[in-house]
């Protein structure tokens, strides 16, 4: 059955993908790697990168030039760098943890993601994963929607059928502490198959067996969004003009689509500490979660996921002003 | 179950769906009505628009102009055409029939659709149906696949569940005839709702009762593509100066996709002669199909919107390269 209220609904969905795709200003420079385009930055980052220097060599490892195309400049990087993958891991590194020492770069994972042009591409080099959004560079990541049906149903009505498992966040995470979560999300690390994530990730945060996840995933897509992430600073310094004082990061990111449809008789396991809790909703409070006055709402992040779930399971009438809208703005940014 | 030979089928269907995409000139020039972008045609289409007059008023009811961005020429009305919906629909009419009886345009369906911005705006004039694409408007369409699941089943394995009504045009259309189609598909015309066109078609293509229709119907998203179509020279004048010889038009399709979830016991009856007979498909027949080398295809534009359904029903991995593209370019064009 199709939702009430769609015209609510449509318009609360556009408030919550817009709140994941913050303007970008378009005075941002591109970041290109051995003439392939990987990242985005304004120039304020880009100038920063520019003023560090590899530890042990003494030499900039980032550098800005003029493009090929006029009256354009691009952030690069310098002979420094080297032409290998191993070269520009370890020089680009050796910035990084400068530029987390000195509290530009917060939330270390100590987690390797490939940088390529495309998600199929050799990787061009590895960087942590907390400094990719610092060079724009796209972020792949696993959203797992946990479903139970009802199978005692033979109504065509996944709303009158389907529940949805949610996840509430640990109040000690770093990021986005207490929040709603899905039942298993995860970020796409270096030298691992999508699908070995996904395995990994829903015995990690929700002790799903390894056999449940294979009977019961299906992918179902993707969503991406392109958003500016304003950067506090990190000193009380009020000076304006300080060169280390950067302005914003843009995080690019595209996030593989999976639904699980598990047995009603399982019941996901906090494992490892990341989660407090996990509980059952059904439709009408999962779509009531996207009202953008709803007092606690998910991880950003998980609307869009969310929301293509309902686009593509019958919930939204396309008669409803911004329906195209919505279809589009699932994959905002030029990565997906 | 995710279908063999990944690799093979998503190079498949960006085949299929690049068919549905062919490349669209440089030099093209927006069509404006009321300072607003509904179309895109080439400069030889405005130049053949522009030489047709109001056969009751003797002007001219197009007109190219420099637009207020420099060094950009645009197609757009004259003061002739008034500034209503009904005026414009009015001189439009003059000049498409013109270019009917002159043989450029083909196909004329005596179907008036709506011309606006955007899907959801007022429409700024009604157009016929065949003289949309001429100037590049996007057209809309409502495309359905039947399924038919087995509950005894209770594997989440759409494969070995699922099967797929198909149609086999009549050989007597005028156009694709005796090609595969969708159980039901349909353009939108103006002032009708789109449900009440999908009941409508699903009766007069393939006698799907309303209540099995409201039953089993379920909305799942929108495909998009933007094509370059070659017009042939409608006489035997080999002179390439030939000012009434146009190159091509600008189709501009959103398909508002559909599945409608069919009673195992029920049978598609042919009705109105558009359709010589269905048959139901297991998926890897459907699949099958895609393949580029298939030697009975499906009319073009339903490849999108199969694909579409494979790509959230768990058939494809997205490890498989392409797989984003394949998201990404199912919706084309700027319509969608």
């Amino acid at each position: 059955a199709i939702a009430k209220n769609q015209q609510s609904l449509v318009s609360d969905m556009l408030f919550r993908i817009r709140e994941c795709n913050a303007p970008i200003p378009q005075n941002v420079m591109e970041f290109h790697v051995d003439g392939k385009r990987i990242g985005k930055v304004t120039p304020k980052v880009a100038k920063l990168l520019c003023s560090y220097s590899n530890t042990e060599t003494k030499s900039p490892v980032f550098q800005t030039i003029a493009s090929k195309e006029k009256y354009n400049t691009i952030l690069t990087l310098t002979k420094e760098a080297g032409t290998t993958c191993q070269s520009r891991t370890k020089a680009i590194m050796s910035i990084m943890e400068q530029l987390r020492d000195d509290g530009h770069i917060t939330g270390w994972r100590n987690e390797l993601y490939p940088i390529a042009e495309g998600f199929y591409d050799e990787p061009l080099l590895l960087m942590e994963r907390a400094a990719t959004s610092f060079v724009g560079a796209i972020e792949y990541g696993v959203h797992i929607n946990g479903l139970v049906r009802s199978s005692s149903s033979s109504e065509n009505d996944d709303q009158s059928t389907t529940k949805m498992w949610m996840a509430r966040r640990s109040k000690t995470k770093s990021k986005y502490p207490g929040m709603l979560d899905h039942i298993v999300a995860g970020g796409q690390p270096a030298n691992m198959g999508l699908m070995e994530n996904v395995i990994k990730e829903c015995m990690e945060e929700a002790g799903v067996p390894t056999d449940v996840v294979k009977r019961g995933i299906k992918s179902v897509g993707a969503i991406s969004y392109e958003t500016f992430v304003v950067q506090q600073p990190t000193t009380n310094d009020d000076e304006g003009d300080d060169p280390r004082m950067v302005d914003g990061v843009i995080s690019r990111v595209v996030l593989f689509c999976y639904d699980l449809e598990l047995p009603s008789d399982f019941v996901p396991k906090v494992v490892d500490g990341e989660v407090e809790s996990f509980f059952l909703w059904n439709m009408e409070e999962v779509m009531e979660c996207i009202r953008k006055d709803y007092n606690d709402p998910m991880k950003p992040n998980c609307y869009p996921v969310v929301i293509d779930y309902l686009m593509r399971s019958g919930y939204v009438s396309p008669e409803t002003v911004g329906y195209l809208d919505v279809l589009r703005e699932l994959r905002s940014g030029d990565c997906c």
